[in-house]
Order: structure tokens, then C-alpha cells, then sequence
């Protein structure tokens, strides 16, 4: 099968913008990722003894305490089929005041009282409530789902590695944390993650992959899915959705940030979504608020001359590259999650094939792309 | 103190409709209630010990697998400010597919987790997910919230009771279920249900009563608050939110419950809500579907003249009298979980005073009222 | 009939906060309003030529070119059966670029298009599109409604009034510009205003009244429209809708804004209204942004000790005496146009009569009020 | 420059669905589509005078009295920088009583105020309002657009070609009608069309195109804009939006109209839309409600056997096909307005090349396209 590169390692440059240092989240300044994977035992399914294919990731939007130090934030829940906590308040506050934790479905609320748990131990929070925020997407085909394996101590794991140094630097993807058991466009899918980074501002972004048929499949506009229409096996088509965490340093409102949120799933779109009725699609968008808009504004003013300053803040138009970078880093971090996944074997023998990147490579060069 | 009634036993009639039998939700055919309260210790808080004044609230819109019979839902979100589980799906599917639970702030994860294995376990629902439904005011003046006591046992024995035949009768008041800490008005709140019965429909409203300043009480327009602005002590004014459930029997779609949803908080308003920052209001409104709207349409035209049934129809115009049933309906739910909350000491020994009946009395009667 | 006094000059005060100066919108700093009124004819409707009861009212939020010093602003549809022009671009940019018309029902595009011809001609506007902002409710009842009798010189009248000395003061009330056809609670309706104001902040409402049903009216929290079911003729209940502004000069994001516009809604449902089927009702906020937050976050922790003042600020705990002035501004605009407005005979001989005050009077006092 | 074509002339095929008869809109039966179209004068712009090149276009969901037999509907601004009228109460009432129309972008109330008195003078609608539906983008670029060139004799008769027989037929698409001035990616734009149709359903797009930067083209993923970089003259990036027109036969509720058009925004995203901030992207989506869903749903679950019935229905599993058929129609709709359009020169001598068809071949070409 050969080793997993990302799509950049493949030749594969999706868009007009560049990516950061490690092509991650974890370019936009302060951003921890951590994961706890959990794989164990094979064949049939046995409800609450497994096997187990599953995990939780961590996305801490800085290093210190997020209850204290709260985080401008928005969400877009674009189909809203899924169990995500925590959106409501944060819509409504404008503010995530945790984490944010993505998991597999039936684990969000054990994974959401273990945050709650986390922030009141070990971050000392003194508040009487506190809204917890956890994304989920459904990883039943290959994992006992029902079980619900992830426990508290996975959550602290997961959190701990966010927290480290390590947390703050490249990215692990595939089939990690909270993508462990999950699919994409019938291959193997999982987490993926993708930056786009200017003078100005940097953007990240971060998916839970796990929804698309394989026939919709384009990378960078060319249909590698119908080539891989003979790929076997395939596997059910079910258990299909994406959770996309956007992250940038400039400072915005969150009334900007939900705007950033929406233009996600035009990303998303680009790989080959159709928006499928069994497809929770969420997406949350938040600010680290560590640089100002001011010289982008004045970037901007600069090259739309016809354009008065203080149009430019009130029509917001210096939020278009911020739109064009989260477009692009999130059709990316659905591709490098696909191409770090690898195949899995899950409960009752499920297989998930990962995609196969030498087909990937003669394909993008039949289409001339590479 | 004298003996807790309801507002029509003390000679309140808020409105112009009638209730039905028991002036409850479950005046709903098929609404079951079932409470599991938990009262322990007093004395200073310690976290994870206590004192304990918390409990779970359960709801069921009929007597059989919610899951696999689905009703039609909404839920309004106006003040947004909660951890509510489920909601997100429930607006963008349309349906509930489990009870409703209703219980302590911090609880809300756990309560979700268990509502999950009662249907894994007692309904045997075979899908790969579920989506709980848990409301949830903060009763921290008077709970050890932080110490979550509420435990998969407590909800099961609260949806045990709203499948008991004892479940669809009168409904339990006061500080009873998840209600059991929450005040209302600085005084004390909890649990509280009215219902409005016509030939052509049934309606029922059941609110977790947790908002509200002493000055700002009207009961039916007369201000009562500031006449009891004496009566001590009063406690500190945290922990405000209302949680409104609204049940009809009418065959309706979700964007016609959401609408039922937005007019409950017309009730709240009229008690004396301005929509205070720091009160989640939130309203979830579901369908028996037991009732056909053809016959309302047609008794519409039969007082309409002018309007022909199709516009009857498409400007949702047979919709008025159950909106008015839901403004009535959720005002008087709300008096009435006063009216029956009697006074609790909690946690550190914090006192929530009952309102006082034979002042209401007098002031009703001194305004002309009664 | 006796003289048209406003509610506090018959001894009636809505909630707790004091007005300003005028106790109008206009004591919101800069806020101009002007009427163009037009009444002539008497007798059969003959489409396209009269009588015609009807008018424009404009609302500008400052004194300058509103389209270069754009203000911030929110829109809430709460029952969204109108008509009312650039609210989906307001709701998107959160500012409002032009001033606010308020007129009858079918004259909204008519009036739309004077108003970009006075952003052209008047102010000089250079870019090449502007997005008017006008409501309406529907004063058919009284009015040719469909012969739309308000041209450009009205609309440039009413401005020219908002824009004068004069526009800065009281405003007329009842049966003016907007309002003149209008009804509330099947007496005649029209215009009205109120005001809060504080050390920290100012807030000012201006509504046109049009919807409402006899028996639900209160005022106050009195059942006067039960009281007054004798009065005759009552007409029809039809064109039942409401436009409410909110300004205030707190500088505030439109999101902030947006959640002012629902406080409203409680104001609304204070005077009777359940939200009815065929009532379009419309919230608009704006701020003129001349007064800072911080003094009041810094009143508002000075009396909340246990709140820190980045909590305050996150939480927007010091909104809450803003939705406080809101609900209670709204309450007393509705009052106060029905107390202002005068009998008036429309098209086919309709009448809608006059509030009859002396009888409030004795009703409010049978109540205990005054 | 060569003869204007279709996509599927030149051998693109967009998604994996068929399209109907005419490849347009009127493949739902019924629809009906009439153009105005304004080309006077050439020069510099003098506002009011000219040049001219505008016009208006009606889409009638049916042959007969849409406000007698309305048609259900919804409405998606994904970025509502736009002036359209009548989405508000679409949006409510989840019906639309009008024809639609679509015009420059200062027309719009014009436009509007001349539908109303088509519904009164020539369908004889005896209701005392009306919500005209007209949707617009901005052409200014082009064609006078402050002087405001249609009037109501264009309207009337972009709605009498629409309800003619020849309107029912094939549309024409490019510089005709509300397209006239528009542009797409930095080349000419304006009206395109196109349709899916299964045994289930039909399925029809029309787009009034006027967004994009040419380097984001894509055409069936192939970049196209890229390639076709050296194309001259440009002209400036200002006018960027779109109106989409979804119609479908299918008898749905407006909430399943609202996701279908929140599916083509898909399809914009994925001819290279990322959302520009200058973007007025709206679509609008209704049905003529002539076929019934269960044949779709008794066929679904043939090819789903793990879904019973019910499940299909509630959870809308039925729509996958036709959020698919949205995502294409809108993306080939979209193709096909640039098409058709031609090279237009307008106001002070700006020209609009027409994309160059030869090229486009070369490219889809190079690109193992066709």
C-alpha cells in the first residue's frame, strides 16, 4: 500500500494561498491538538466489550485556562444531524469558554462531563456551570459505538497532549483521537487538518472526516473517485458527516467568524458533497483574537484604492482572503485526512480500505495535474 | 404558611380559554410525567457530598418506544444561554425520538447518557444513535450542582413513572424532579403545569421555573413583586431560566410547533421577563399528531367568513387559538410552580422562602382581582 | 372625547426606569422623526382614488449622510407576515445606510425608491447601489390602500422633517405619517414613542401600532380591553401588525443589538398581543455609537461584586438594564399611541374609535393603579 | 468569436444526473419563463439617460393565478448582501403568491411595485396586500444602473412571454432579460438554466450569474479561470453576486424547499465560488407540488432495505436524490450563463468579454475533460 503523505507530499496544491509551517491548525499561534486512540480486539460485534475503534481529540485554542480566558467563537450548523453539545451557548455567547473535543457519536456526553470534569479539577474553575463543547461524528461501521469506550481518563489523555509542547507543533492524522474509526467517501478517513497563512493573519483548520459516497469524490476538481470506482471492498454507506474546527488569530466578532463558518462547507462542497440528508455537518469557528484587523484593513485599502476605509470595515470586505484561506484549507484537510488514513479493520470484520495513493498519483497525472 | 394550591384554587383565572381535566400537560392524551427527586443532607457545601436538592424531571409524548414512533418537533432557543443536549438535531430533524428529561445544570450530560441506555436497554432501540433530549436550569443557590448526584437510576425511575398509569394523570408541582432546587421570582420555583382543552384540539405546557427579580412579578398584569419586595430573606438573584415544554394533540409540522414554541415566551413575558441576560429561555414544542387540524379549519371558517379555507390553510390562520392556548397555558404553568414550591434551605444554608398565598390573596384582592 | 394625553399625563408608569426629556426616541441623541400625513376624501372606496387615510413617518439616526456614517443596527422578525424592505441586507451587514420609513402596507416599494432618490439627490450618494430600509403594517381598513397614494414629495417631506430643528423634539403621536390608518386592539392606533434613560445610556422606541384584539388589551397589567368591550363601533379585526424601533447611542455590536430587538417582543406581549397569525411584527434597533460601554460594565460590577469585569463583559451582563428599558419603552409607545391617536371615519365609512381615556381613567383607578 | 453554446454541446457533463427535455427550468412542468430585455445608447453614462443594458425576468410556477393558488417555498441568503424583496415573508409563510422576479439591483422596488399592480390589474387579486417576490444582482457595471430604466410595461411583459406557450418551452439564456448587464469570473454573464429529471421527479435551476474572480473558475473541476488568465479586457471585480431559482414537482414542506436550497449553494461553490464578502448570494426554492413523494420513498427503500418506511420518512432520506439534482442544476446553470452569454460593451465604453468557447474546449481538453 506505501506510506501515507499528505496531498502537498503528493504534489497536490489545492488553491492560491499558502499553507503554514506545519500545514496545520496548530499555525495559528497558541493551538494545542492532542489525541487518545483506543484499538482493541477484533471480530464480531459484542455491544459494551467492543471491538473498540475509537478516541477523542483535543483542540485547545490557547495554553492557559479557556474558562478565564474565554475564546471568540461562532457555529454553523450547516445540517444539523448530529449530537454536537454545546453549540446552542456558544451561538448564542459568541464564546467557547472549554476545549473543544471531537469524538464518535453515543460518546459525547460521557466525553462532555469528563471536560466539565477536567475543567473543574485540574483547570480549578470556580464558575457553577460551565458548557462544555464536543463534536461527534458516527464511527459505528468499524467501531462498537453503542459500547461507548471512551472514558474519562481518555479525555484528561487527550487534553494533556494539548496541552504539551508537543501538542503546539505538527499534527497527527488519519486514524487518530477522535477520527479513529471514521470513513470518507467510502475509504478510510479520519482526522485531517490543513492552514492557510499570510502576513496579515493565519487560519487553520481541522475535520473529523467521515461522510461521501465514492463516486463524489474530487480532489481538486479532478473525479478520482469514479476512477477508484473499482477499489474493493467498500463497505456500507453509511455513517456519514464532517466536523470542520476553524481557527484564526485575527481578532473578529463572532457574527465575523460565523460568516468564516459558513464558507467552510464551500470547501467542503469542492471534495464532492452534496449536503446528504444523513450527513451532519457542523462547523465551529473561533479566534485566538491575537492580532488586529487594522493592517489587514489597510492591506486591503491599498489594493482597492476606488475603496474608502471605512467602507471596507463596514462592508467587511477585508474578510475575503479570510474567506478564500478557509475554502481552501478545508477542501485540504479533507484530502490529507483521507491520505494519512490507513486501512482498518473494525467489528465484524468491516473493512475500510484506505485510499490508494499510487492510483491517487496517476490519476491527478492523467488529469494533468501532477 | 398555609397549604400550597394551584392559581385557579385561589381564584386566578389567567386568560379567556379553558383548561382541561387535570390542567396539566398530560391533559394531552398519551403525555406522561414522572419525577425522580432527590433530597439529602444539609449544612455547608461540600463538592461531591452535597447537600443534595436536585432530580430529574421525565417526559414522555406517548406511552410507547419514542424512537421507533417519532413525534413531530421544535424548539426556540430565545435566550440561548444553556446546555440543553439534543436541540440542534430536534430543529433541523423536526422530531423528538426520546422523552424529554428536565433536571440540574451540570447533571445535563449524565442525564443524556442515561436517557441513551434506557433506550439501548428498556426499549431496545437498535440504531447505531439516538439523540437524548435534556433541559436544564442551574439550581446551584441551593444544590450541590458541581457534585452532579443525579445517576442513571434517578432516570430511570422518573421515566418509569411517566409510562406508570399514574404518569398521564395530575402532574406533581413544585419542588419536585428536576425542579426540585430552582426558584422563581427569588422565590421559591420548580416544576409547573397548565393546559388549555377546546373541541378542535388539546394544549399543554410544563415549565422548569428558575428565573426572575422579586420586583418584576405580575400574576395576571397585577404587581405582585414589588408588593412582596418585604418578605424575607431573599436570597441572591443567580440562577435564572425557564425551560417550557408545549404539547398539543393537533397534527401539525415542525415549523408550525416552532411558531407555538416562539409564542410560549409571550407567557413568560407577561409574568414579568425581560429576557434577562443571564436566563436561558428555552421552549420545546412537540405533537401527539392526534388531532387533525380539518375540523379547527373548518370551525376557523365557520366565524371567517371572508377567508376562504385555502387561505385558512396556507396563512396557517386556524393556527391563532393555539397560539393563544400557549401564551395562557405557559403564564399560568409558571404561577402555578410557585404557587406549589414550598420553602427549601440548601446548600449552605440557603433559604428559597415559598411566596407567601394568603398575601397573594390579599394583593389580588386589593387590585380588584378576586 | 376630551384631550389626547399620553399615559403618564393620566398618572400611568410602565415599569421601573425613568424617560428622557421628550420621552420619545428622540431623546436618544441626533435621532430625528418627521410625518408627512395625508388625509382627504370621505365615503366609498374607489381604488386608485380614495379616501385616503395614509402617510409616511422617518426616522433618521443622525443628523448627517447616513449612507457614508453608517450606524450598527439588528432586525427581528418575530411573526414576519410583512412586507418591510432591506432587512435580509440589514440582518447580513449589521448596519443600517439609510434612514428608517415606516408607511401603509402596499405604498413600502413606492417609498423604497423615493428614498434611494433622496439618498441620490439629497445626499449626494456616489455608490451604485443603497439598501433602503422601510416598514409598513397595513391600514387598509381606513385607507385605498391599493391606489398607494404616498409619492416621493412625501417621503421627501418626512425627511425633510427629520432632518429639521423641530425633527429632534417631541414627537407627534396617533394618527400621523405612518400611523395614520392605523388601529391597536380594534380602537385607532398610529404612532407612538417612549424612553429610558440613565447616566449610562439613553433608549428611545418608536412603534406604529396596528394589530390587537379588543378583549386582550392591558394596559399596565389591567384588563381595560375587557372592560371597554361595550364600546362601539369596533369594526373589523383585520390589518393587525407591528413595526417597533429601538434606538439607543451605547455603542454595541449588531449581534448586541439583535438581542435588544428581541427584548422588544416581551414589551409587545405585555400590552396583549399572543402573537397573532395575521400580525406582522417587525423589531429594528440601531445605535448611534456615541457613548462608550465601559462606564456602564464598570456601574454594573460596582454592584456586582462577585462578578469580575471581563465576566460582565463576556456574559454581557451589562445588557441587562438595556432589554430591562427595551421591554418597558415598548410597553409605554403602545399606550401612548393609542392614548394619542383620534377617532377617524376611513374609506366605505369605517370608524375606528378613539381609546376613550376618561374611561381608562376608571378603569385604572377601579384597578388600583392611579 | 464563434457560435454560443450550451455545455453539453461542448461535451461537459456536469454530476451523474440526467437533465430533462430543455436542459432548463420549464422542465418542471408548468414553469413558465418570459425576458424583457433594455440595450439603448452607447458612451458615457449619464445617470438617467444611459447607456442601457437591463431588463427583467419572470419565472410563473404555474399558468394560472399564483396568488389564488399559491405554491409552497423557501428561501436561503447565504450571504445576504442583496436587496431582494418579499424573502421575509416567503421565509414565515413558507408560500410564495407571486410569479418571481429578477432585475439590476436599484430596480428592485420598481419592479416590485409594478408586480403588485399585475396581480391587481391583470390577475384581479381582491386581497388588500401582496408579497411581490424579485430577486437582483448589481449590473452597474455595465448599465446605467441608478437611473433605474425598467418600468412596469417591461415587467408586464417579461410576464406575458412567461405565461405565452413559448414561455414553457426552452429559456434563453445569456444577456437576456434580469442578466443583461451581469458578468461571471471577469467574463460575461447573465441568465443560465438547467434541470435534472428522474422517474420520481423533475428538478429545474434558473441563475441570474453575476459573481466571481476569473482565476477561481472552475469548470467540472477543471481550472479554467487559471488557464484562461490572459483573456483581455478584464474589466474591474465589482458586481459580484447570484440569484439561484430552485423548482422542483415534488410535493414538500417548505422546511425540506429551505435544505434543497441550501444544497445549491453547494453547486456555486463548486464552479469556484468562496463566498465573497461583496457577494449577494441568494436562492430561492419552490415546488408545484404536482408529484407526490411516495413513490420516491417506496423506491428509496428498495434500494435501502436496512430502512424501513417510516425512518425514510422522518428522516428525509427520500431527498438525497434531490439535494444531488440541486448541486448539479445550480453548478451546470451556472456553466451555461456564461455560455450563451455574448461579449457586451455597456456604459462609459466597459466591456465584458464572452468567455472563449475554442478555449474552454482546448482546456477541458488538455484536462482529459472531453
Amino acid at each position: 500500500m506505501g506510506r501515507r503523505v499528505r496531498a502537498r507530499e503528493l504534489g497536490i496544491k489545492i488553491g492560491m494561498m499558502n499553507p503554514g509551517r506545519y500545514n496545520a491548525i496548530t499555525d495559528v499561534e497558541g493551538i494545542g491538538v492532542g489525541h487518545s486512540t483506543i484499538i482493541e480486539g477484533e471480530g464480531p460485534l459484542i455491544i459494551g466489550e467492543g471491538p473498540i475503534r475509537t478516541g477523542v481529540t483535543a483542540i485547545v485554542p490557547h495554553q492557559g485556562n479557556v474558562y478565564e480566558e474565554k475564546v471568540r467563537a461562532a457555529a454553523y450548523p450547516y445540517n444539523a444531524y448530529g449530537k454536537a453539545a454545546g453549540l446552542l451557548q456558544l451561538i448564542h455567547m459568541g464564546v467557547i469558554e472549554t476545549p473543544i473535543l471531537l469524538t464518535d457519536t453515543l460518546n459525547t456526553w460521557i466525553v462532555a462531563d469528563a471536560l466539565v470534569d477536567y475543567m473543574y479539577e485540574i483547570m480549578n474553575v470556580k464558575a457553577m456551570s460551565i458548557n462544555p463543547i464536543v463534536g461527534e461524528t458516527n464511527g459505528s461501521y468499524l467501531n462498537d459505538s453503542i459500547g461507548r469506550h471512551v472514558k474519562k481518563q481518555h479525555v484528561f489523555e487527550a487534553l494533556e497532549e494539548a496541552y504539551s509542547p508537543s501538542g503546539t507543533g505538527p499534527v497527527d492524522e488519519g486514524n487518530v483521537g477522535g477520527g479513529t474509526p471514521m470513513s470518507g467517501f467510502e475509504f478510510k478517513g479520519g482526522i485531517g487538518t490543513s492552514s492557510r497563512v499570510t502576513s496579515w493573519f493565519s487560519l487553520g483548520v481541522l475535520v473529523q472526516l467521515n461522510f461521501g459516497r465514492r463516486e463524489d469524490l474530487r480532489i481538486d476538481g479532478v473525479p478520482v473517485g469514479k476512477e477508484l470506482s473499482d477499489v474493493n471492498p467498500r463497505g456500507a454507506q453509511s455513517s456519514n458527516s464532517i466536523m470542520v474546527v476553524v481557527a484564526t488569530d485575527l481578532e473578529l466578532t463572532s457574527r465575523q467568524l460565523w460568516k468564516i463558518a459558513k464558507r467552510a462547507m464551500l470547501g467542503v462542497a469542492r471534495t464532492g458533497s452534496y449536503g446528504g440528508v444523513h450527513s451532519g455537518d457542523f462547523v465551529i469557528a473561533f479566534s485566538t483574537s491575537k492580532r488586529d484587523v487594522e493592517p489587514l484593513i489597510e492591506n486591503i485599502q491599498k489594493h482597492s484604492g476606488h475603496l474608502g476605509k471605512g467602507r471596507i470595515e463596514f462592508d467587511e470586505f477585508f474578510l475575503d482572503p479570510v474567506y478564500r484561506a478557509a475554502v481552501e484549507a478545508t477542501e485540504e484537510a479533507i484530502v490529507n485526512a483521507m491520505f494519512k488514513a490507513e486501512t482498518m479493520i473494525g467489528r465484524d470484520y468491516h473493512v475500510r480500505r484506505a485510499i490508494p495513493l499510487d492510483r491517487v498519483k496517476e490519476i491527478m497525472s492523467k488529469y494533468g495535474r501532477i
